[in-house]
């Protein structure tokens, strides 16, 4: 095995040499291959539903909307395309599996993070209603340190020891605080001029934000364990992908429902969630 | 055959070693074959019939009208997936039916359920348009126990034995049990303050709601028969497909002309079903 492609595969993949047994087992491949179609099929119908939603809301919060479902759209295409990348990477014939020696691509997420992760953030601004000034300084300070996060992780996560992991993931953990302190402390003053009905889902949304992201480090650190390559492998792909689901789809649910009923207290609007 | 492939292929699946004649005759496969499409297009179909409705109906029932349009969406992905994964596990040529090796997927049911069963009781729940805080507490409590009842499912079907398969089944009987108690008594009251143009509808899509679903324990009974493996797989994947067709794109109709009588009553909208 090259050092190249065990770079791409990441720390904790398979050994990947054409027609070996995997180290996964045929669970645990099974697990994850249902894993990421399950999540195709929730970030498409997540997309749809916040699209059409669009009609239910003030002009005010379409945006909010529009962008919430370009999350979960891209976030659909990129499991399309880890579905397809897992499935090209093994073989189950006759109850075994073997790899195929083309590497499995989990660069697919970072490269999702790096688009959806700024524009969640910007989601949750945009849906407050600040001012023009404020919703631009907050979403482009918050989208940089977001991207910044995403960046500084990735060379851990290719990387092919624990003291490198654990170094760009202490990085990465500096713009992931700056984001943090902005969303309780920044955005508290903010959060108590919202309309009242709101004010409980708005700090839901934040806490749904913190609590989710704070789980994509936890599954970070999983090669640190003591589990076995594909132990480790099943619980990073699975443990990304529930992240992913209530990240962005379940964020994405509650910034409609922030949407419908500010709709409703400001303008009266008979649209129902 | 290992127990692994067993396992991932169903009690009730032919035997997966490349090559081997399968347990199937030619019929049964293309049966189920035809079924798959079929049930592709039907959903598929349905899907576009309802998100076209949404704008036949007022405001407050196009959420209905979306949810129900997501779940045959949903549905029409899975059985493209699950014709292809049917398409990939046999081989018909020279009229003689052989195996690949290749497993049939039958997880995608599940994930599928997992997602459509919840969305079901929702868009049920949307489309009577209680109070908010009454349809927030009935599509979470109904949600979660569809979710349930679900989960608890799996383990019996990719069971190997039949005492097994009789304990899950009979753990996913409990929610479901608790659904049906739910639809008749705790959503009875509901009904009673429908308009009077649809409480008859509302009455037909619980009861449909209630025979559907009552289908698929029969469904999953099949494996107890004194059936042959070949006509044991016929009957799983058949039964499950017309369940599926009369639970999702049945009740969609039921809800939008419910959607379409109820805009009529309450804002003499023009548009008729």
């Amino acid at each position: 095995m090259t050092i190249a492609s065990e770079a791409v595969s990441g720390a904790a993949a398979a050994v990947v040499e054409s027609g070996q047994e995997a180290t996964l087992s045929v669970f645990q491949y099974l697990l994850v291959y249902n894993a990421f179609s399950f999540t195709f099929a929730t970030m498409a119908a997540a997309t749809l539903f916040l699209w059409f939603g669009r009609s239910q809301v003030a002009p005010a919060y379409r945006t909010a909307l529009t962008i919430s479902g370009l999350v979960t759209f891209i976030a659909a295409y990129h499991y399309w395309r880890i579905f397809e990348s897992w499935e090209n990477a093994y073989s189950l014939q006759d109850g075994v599996l073997t790899v195929t020696g083309y590497a499995f691509n989990n660069a697919y997420r970072y490269v999702d993070w790096l688009l959806t992760v700024p524009l969640l953030l910007i989601e949750l601004v945009l849906v407050m209603r600040l001012s023009q000034k404020e919703t631009t300084s907050k979403a482009l300070t918050l989208g940089f340190a977001a991207a910044l996060m995403i960046v500084l992780g990735y060379p851990g996560e290719i990387a092919e020891d624990n003291a490198t992991r654990a170094l760009w993931g202490t990085l990465s953990t500096i713009p992931f605080l700056y984001i943090v302190w902005q969303l309780f402390v920044g955005l508290g003053k903010s959060i108590e001029s919202q309309p009242e009905n709101v004010r409980g889902l708005i700090k839901q949304a934040r806490l749904l934000t913190f609590a989710s992201w704070g789980f994509y480090p936890i599954v970070y650190m999983i090669p640190y364990t003591n589990l076995s390559g594909g132990a480790v492998q099943t619980g990073i792909e699975v443990g990304y992908t529930i992240a992913d689901i209530v990240a962005k789809a379940g964020l994405g649910i509650l910034i409609y429902l922030i949407a419908v009923r500010k709709s409703q207290a400001e303008y009266g609007e008979p649209a129902r969630a």
